[in-house]
């Protein structure tokens, strides 16, 4: 095991039972079709092992909806192999690889292993194993069926197989029957050494799993390890390519920002626009595998400006799951599209109406994460706004993004209503981003993004039909929407928006400030049970201004020009210290904030704590008694955005693209990438402040805005 | 002690300790100035012997505000009288005395008390004790100042003092230095009796408290008890010559309905415009000793048709209170007056946002009695409306009630929405009687009756310009409601009221029939603590279709006409084993429908259950560690209304008095008065529904309509 750049790779040394869950995170890989955690290949469902495939799911009866772990195909036990006495372990972010290096008493052992971003179906594994002489040291590598399961179990059947020196397990979900066959061959190296190749299938793929796993494995294993990892690289390579930001003077965060789109990238889609990123990534079954708002506006940002391929599944994703959308509004008595809170592979809404227990009672809490969080609906269209706009891709909306936006427009028309005195529009009963403050009336987060997803859906369908009047014709004989534009545009331009109060506060919701106003610390001080939920029906937050993650201030980061900075600084030294970051989303809000007021040490304070939450752990764990562990594929596009829309101050609109930057004392220089409308640019900044924006090969320098 | 027609008369034989408190709500005495519990003379605090004064509130900082208990004139001690060997105790409701005989070891005590029908500030007592001679029982009578109190001291200070053999307490309440004295004198009768005049005065009845009472009680001495007797026993007979209904073949719910009366009239304020009946009569310090919606919906109804003096004062207290309704409405936000929810003298809200303590934690649960019941505005408009309507009293219009009813509904259009696509006024986020079910949309009850008091408040304001267009313009003067006008009469014509749906159900409010359908006796199974509350937040109820009380079924009593019978059988049907009761408003609602719908036998029952609440203590005495027991003069109103509104099938309305009687099997008889637009009226109905109505003198003959 070489010594590896520290702003490339993660190095733990020493084994620490306690830490293998939070090491299972960590050094996880994956390729976006599966995730496998960064477990010891003697590990199995005890230890949290887990080969998470996306958007493959199932249900147990009574039980949640949640996604299925393959059988684990590098499973490799090690009998009589005594105490660990010497461990260390490295993620190569560069090239998505992860080696793992041994002494048991009686044996060493090392292996390296990658999911290839080549070829999604594979997993590819050189493992070593040097016994003591006579000690007995027996080592087996098989395909574990012994699975990691939150609710399962999920196959009603698994049948394990070997033909032509491939072993195979195929199982049979019990809800769906959907098929998954985990095939590996091994490949002998020396006395103690072998490669493993390991294929997953699923009858979601198209073909017929089995024999195409089984084929998958021969053909890895005539190209070899090293042929497989070679391509595998290359496909790194191109992603860093695209994505990587330079930081210099700040080792610690370039290593944490690169760390972060690691874990974003792995998790992200690039073969198939049938699938998203869930809120916990590939990283296991937690919140049910499903979608939340996260990925529009937390990670989507990221892929829209580096790497609009991935983007756009990601929002062809929503677009094939509209159906949901349509059926969930239905069901709560709307008009349009009302998007899943928890998205599931159809579209399906995977929350309950009782999400939480009560720890006090051990009975479940009616939470209103389900049918009141109508932001969904507004970011999604949100989102699709920011990507039309920085990649110009016309088509997304032809295939599907355009039917998105006006489903969504008339959901929103649906739900709101009017207050003649007042001659404006109201968002009543909503949950905002704060959940501790459940069915709210006028959550200014909510009505923000309401009135922006009303406007980008008005200037969509008028581009449409100016651009391809037959798709707008087609689409208006599908869903007839043109009769409501008016009254959309009425209500964008009649949506009230909670302005700033006599203090300049714009409050959270209709009587915010008039709860009380206590600290958090002495509101953690109130509780009486160290896991008990903070909202809900008699939460201790519900009551006071105590919020659980930024709500106003992330309003302010996506509509600051809406706002003077003097606003903006007064709402987020009043915000900050009620917040409880209880959501790993919430940190980076205040650190693009924070960069973008030019208080460069509060968002450094913040963008380190959105950088490093997957390598610390030091994210919350639980909820009641619900396990919420995991990766944050939020967190990690947060920390991309506080660097390049905060420290760089890019912003792309009417004006084209410009930079402001506002770096950290410490930091040299940072460089970066983005794409623009179909243009890549390269972002170099240095320390003083001096910018130089350089398109294709056509360099031209800048000064920032 | 004679023995007494039972049906007018409670007597209790025997003491058991456990009723003590049950008895001092039964042999309660009272005259709406005062109540006065029915403890015994030697009794003090620890047995909760009371004299609230009605209208007197006072706030021990960091407590509830609750009406003031004065200082017990009636105590009375026995030192070494031993214990008791037996005991009998009598309410002569005819002419409201009580009376008791107890023999003590060493004792017999026997007394005789009323609490002045004929002057509000007088209770007289006669007092009789045998002692065993020898036995060395020592007699004293004075006046207690160790009061019980719930939310107490509210006496700053406490001067004892005698003079002109008067003796006298002075007490000065702590939050607004209301002065409160009482005086006694003692009229020796013979060796081992004497009688006692107690006066009682406060400085809120524009007099200087010490001088009144201590002259009230020479002038009552002089006068003397039989003589003082005689004017207070004129009193309850032209009481019971109004109010007294005649059963005949039934003499278990005779007497029921006369103890109802009973319980009513003595907390009906005769003296003065200014108080009300609150929630618990003037049984005690209960609930805040705050009048609720009760006095509007279940007892005013009483007074309205057969004392209309009493029913005017009733009204005026909520005229005088409109400043308070109006500095509530602004409070949350709103123009026009919200009344209170619980209401004090000055129309302030008693009703904290923390109205309840959950068992489990020992904290306070968020409760939304005072800021989202809004239909408590509309049942006093309602009642304004069956006032007029029942006596033709224009004046009290003038007099306040006029504006009273145009606050109302300038209110109500504040605080209603638009649902453009559905062109309807909506009402949002409110709580409706069933307070299990907190922040609804669309109670059906409140929508109904919000409707009902805009359609008045039009009415009103309409007759009020064409019969004294001078005090129309004054009251468009004070406070401009005429340019609205328009806007409540349209919203009054398109407030949606939640219409029966496809099985015939009325829901209680938006997603109702959604919530889970569990059987009471199944919820009721699931509580882990038996006081624990059923509704707020994570209440059991909250979440199931389980109601605490009528409401559904409450509107149809009131809205009968609306709907065919079939529809109110199938909600009265549906909503009877779904309901807990909870409240002492509940059942006679249930019984006035079933009645209407010829159902007598369920509507006996439910009348018996409403009419026996105050005999029987079959009420909720804790909602989890708040002691609710006392009387239930709403109830009480109930028993009334369920014979002459149900039994009787009496109506009013544009086609003048209706009777269309449907008795129970075994009733033989049924007779009553009733004023209606100033003509007394005398209804006698026969088992055979035969009936007679006559007119003052004028004999007239109908048949049932």
């Amino acid at each position: 095991m070489k010594k590896t750049d520290a702003t490339w790779c993660l190095h733990v040394e020493g084994f620490r039972p306690g830490e293998v869950e939070l090491n299972g995170n960590r050094f996880m890989l994956g390729n976006g079709y599966m995730g496998v955690r960064g477990t010891l290949e003697e590990h199995g469902k005890v230890q949290r092992a887990g080969c998470l495939l996306n958007g493959v799911y199932d249900q147990v009866p009574g039980k949640w909806r949640e996604p299925v772990n393959a059988p684990h195909g590098l499973f490799t036990t090690l009998e009589g192999a005594g105490q660990i006495v010497a461990h260390e372990q490295t993620l190569d972010l560069r090239r998505g690889r992860m080696a793992r290096r041994t002494r048991y008493e009686n044996v060493s052992v090392s292996s390296e292993r990658f999911v290839s971003l080549d070829d999604v179906h594979l997993m590819c594994m050189r493992y070593h194993a040097a016994p003591k002489p006579g000690a007995g040291v027996r080592v087996r590598t098989g395909i574990d069926t012994e699975l990691w399961e939150i609710n399962g179990p999920h196959f009603k059947s698994l049948e394990r197989d070997r033909r032509e020196g491939v072993e195979s397990v195929v199982g049979v979900t019990g809800e769906l029957g959907i098929v998954v066959a985990v095939c590996a061959a091994v490949e002998p190296l020396d006395a103690h050494g072998f490669a493993k190749y390991v294929a997953v299938y699923t009858s979601l793929d198209g073909v017929d799993p089995l024999p195409a796993a089984r084929a998958k494995c021969l053909e890895a294993k005539a190209s070899g390890y090293d042929a497989l990892g070679r391509a595998h690289d290359a496909c790194w390579d191109a992603v860093w390519r695209r994505c990587d930001v330079e930081i210099e003077g700040d080792d610690e965060a370039q290593f944490a920002l690169r760390y972060s789109l690691y874990q974003l990238q792995l998790a992200a889609p690039r073969h198939s626009d049938r699938v998203s990123i869930p809120a916990r990534g590939l990283s296991g079954q937690v919140y049910k595998g499903a979608v939340f708002w996260d990925t529009e506006l937390f990670m989507l940002p990221v892929f829209t400006l580096t790497d609009p391929r991935v983007a756009r599944n990601l929002i062809m994703y929503r677009c094939h799951t509209l159906e949901g959308a349509r059926a969930k509004a239905a069901e709560y008595g709307y008009r349009g599209a009302f998007f899943a809170w928890e998205s599931q592979e159809r579209g399906n809404d995977a929350c309950t109406h009782f999400n939480v227990t009560d720890v006090f009672t051990g009975r479940p809490i009616r939470t209103y994460f389900r049918d009141k969080q109508i932001h969904i609906s507004a970011d999604i269209v949100y989102a699709i706004g920011a990507y039309y706009e920085q990649t110009g891709d016309f088509s997304v909306l032809i295939d599907g993004a355009a039917e998105v936006v006006a489903e969504c427009a008339r959901f929103f028309y649906s739900y709101a209503y009017y207050k003649k005195d007042k001659q404006r529009y109201e968002l009543l009963d909503v949950t905002g981003p704060d959940e501790y403050h459940e069915r709210v009336h006028n959550n200014a987060f909510t009505n923000r993004m309401v009135k922006a997803a009303l406007d980008i859906a008005c200037v969509i369908l008028d581009r449409l039909e100016r651009e391809a009047p037959d798709a707008h014709a087609a689409l208006d004989r599908k869903i007839g929407f043109r009769a409501e534009l008016d009254a959309w545009r009425e209500m964008a331009q009649r949506l009230y928006v909670p302005p700033p109060d006599a203090d300049g506060i714009i409050p959270q919701c209709d009587g915010y400030r008039a709860l009380e106003d206590v600290s958090l610390e002495e509101l953690k001080g109130r509780m009486l049970n160290p896991t008990e939920y903070l909202g809900g029906g008699n939460g201790l937050a519900t009551t006071t201004q105590i919020l659980k993650q930024a709500d106003v201030v992330l309003m302010l980061h996506l509509f600051f020009s809406d706002y003077p900075q003097e606003t903006i600084r007064k709402n987020w030294e009043y915000y900050e210290p009620r917040c409880e970051h209880g959501s790993s989303l919430s940190a980076c809000a205040y650190a693009l904030v924070a960069a973008r007021l030019g208080d460069t040490d509060w968002a450094y304070r913040y963008f380190m704590q959105t950088a490093t939450v997957d390598l610390t752990g030091a994210s919350t764990q639980y909820i009641g008694d619900l396990y919420i562990g995991g990766t944050h594929p939020a967190a990690n596009g947060g920390a991309w955005m506080s660097v390049v829309f905060g420290f760089a101050g890019l912003r792309t609109g009417t004006e084209g693209l410009t930079v402001t930057p506002r770096l950290p004392a410490h930091w040299q220089r940072v460089r970066f990438r983005i794409e623009y409308r179909g243009t890549p640019y390269r972002i170099d900044i240095d320390s003083d402040a001096a910018v130089v924006i350089e398109a294709k090969r056509k360099k031209k320098s800048g000064q920032p805005v």
